[in-house]
């Protein structure tokens, strides 16, 4: 029996939210959208540089099991911060969420990582990561009584970006296939596929079952321009694949099964950040409470205009509440 | 000649923001709307039975001068952080909106302070704050340099807490009037006048020139239940007063000048921590850009407005361009 709904796997970070201007981005040639990885002193002579900013806790992975445990599913964390100030703030807000998150914290070592999410006037964000100690993350670290004890174990695919990470994921995937549970994975970043496509491919043909990508994921994967030709080149691949695309809604492919999900209406568009990582928790509480999967879309797109309607990747609404209508 | 519009001594603290149910206050014998001091022990016990929080720069007199100089005054601030994350933070937000900051962090000894804020559904807040390193300012930490050539030196009441802190209050307020400079002080809360009314009544008399309070601190003061006696008790004992009422505005007295100030419409009252600390900040800069007393209560409504439309008690909104109406 399994004892979570979800386990999530990811860097745990905490983000480091600032308005800037488009002009900002091109003069430090941050490529808009992306996530590009920076060492300590690229993150602070970054700092130095940015406007005010709110902290609040973030990794990828973070947020969506964050958002499943808002929406009343069972979650655990695997990820690494250190025993500071930022790595409480992190370690608190998913244990205030009813998280299990048991992974030690370092004691020495690279600080807390942070991601500083760039937000631009028309809402798009750009993020530089400073991994710290989530780098240290290792196969050690991932706990078998957690991840073949949950219904699903979701990776986030920023973590192919370590090799000691990627073979935490390896060794989280073969435990939960060993105990007859599914994984899932996000592809997390355009240019972090890019950066591993082989293994990326090699991974959503044998072990994934569950499969989170956005547009530009999935046409950079089957290295296409057309969305359509990726969305044909990953129908057998995996299980369950969901294909996001902003505004235009998602699909959701099983098979010979096709579901079009329309995008929630969101009044004022605030800040992307998340809304992947928030449509990921929506779909995966649907899927693990047993919901069809058209149910599963709809609940990830309530969550990820939640996320988007305000700064932050973490949920602000109740989204138990906001969900209830879609379930009734 | 005067090098800084508005120089600021107050508390570095870091905000931890969190939505409480009023349950939650009663239960932890906090007096709603109060600020309590607590120890680190007492923080980190509360902190792990908060919900999700997002961490923001706080502290009142750092509120004002970042709300001051994002109005485009130019600010300097004393106070004591430790070199740790949430110091880093502290310091990096003043920064990047010009203020000067240049009090050195302690090296060891208690962390950065920080203030639980427990914003209620109704949005008002109540604070628990753990001084921290903030509680090591120290009248050396009071640069003579600064003080002297600010017009204005202003000073908040949380400081009477502690006596080191208090001494440093002092001297600045000796050096500033021995320059020639003006002094203002902010009452901060009720239950702090409770604690020191003798002192803040000798102040109040002899050094202030510009004194902040609301509804609550002035009749504290006065030890009255009217409004109207505590107003006319403080006539004549400073030169300028500035008595805030929420939602009924403000009163702006001077000599035999009185002004009623209305309070700006607020669509969504959302969190009103640092609704006083922002009318500071717009009534300061009008006055010490030379404007009518009632266009500098204008000010300072127009900005507490802002801030209490949001999360977190620093200003979100382009503040300049706010004011920019009611200046033109």
């Amino acid at each position: 029996m399994a004892d979570y709904d979800l386990a999530g796997i990811g860097n745990a970070l905490v983000d480091v939210v600032a308005r800037t201007e488009d002009s900002f981005l091109d003069d430090h040639s941050l490529p808009k959208g992306a996530m590009i990885l920076v060492e300590a002193d690229q993150s602070r002579a970054l700092y130095d540089q940015l406007g005010t900013a709110v902290e609040i806790s973030g990794g990828s992975c973070g947020n969506t099991i964050a958002g499943f445990a808002a929406l009343g599913g069972q979650g655990a964390f695997i990820g690494k911060v250190r025993n500071d100030q930022f790595g409480d703030v992190f370690r608190h807000d998913l244990k205030a969420l009813g998280v299990d998150f048991a992974t030690p914290s370092t004691v020495d070592g690279p600080s807390t990582g942070i991601s500083l999410i760039l937000v631009s006037t028309d809402a798009q964000r750009t993020m530089c990561t400073y991994l710290g100690a989530a780098n240290h993350l290792s196969p050690e670290d991932v706990d078998p009584n957690v991840v073949q004890n949950a219904k699903v174990t979701y990776l986030e695919g920023y973590l192919f970006d370590r090799p000691p990470a990627k073979r935490a994921f390896v060794r989280a995937a073969e435990l939960a296939h060993g105990a007859g549970q599914k994984v899932s994975l996000t592809l997390s970043d355009k240019f972090c596929v890019d950066r591993h496509r082989p293994e990326f491919l090699g991974l959503v043909e044998h072990h994934i079952d569950i499969l989170f990508a956005n547009e530009a994921e999935i046409t950079a994967l089957y290295e296409t321009d057309s969305f359509d030709k990726a969305m044909q080149a990953v129908r057998g691949h995996c299980e369950i694949a969901c294909l996001t695309r902003s505004e235009r809604g998602s699909l959701v492919l099983c098979g010979d099964e096709v579901h079009v999900i329309d995008a929630e209406t969101v009044e004022h568009l605030v800040d992307s950040t998340g809304a992947g990582d928030l449509y990921a928790a929506g779909f995966l509480y649907g899927y693990t409470q047993g919901y069809d999967l058209a149910k599963c879309g709809r609940l990830g797109s309530i969550c990820a205009a939640e996320v988007i309607s305000h700064y932050g990747a973490r949920p602000e609404s109740d989204l138990k509440a906001l969900v209830a209508p879609a379930l009734a």
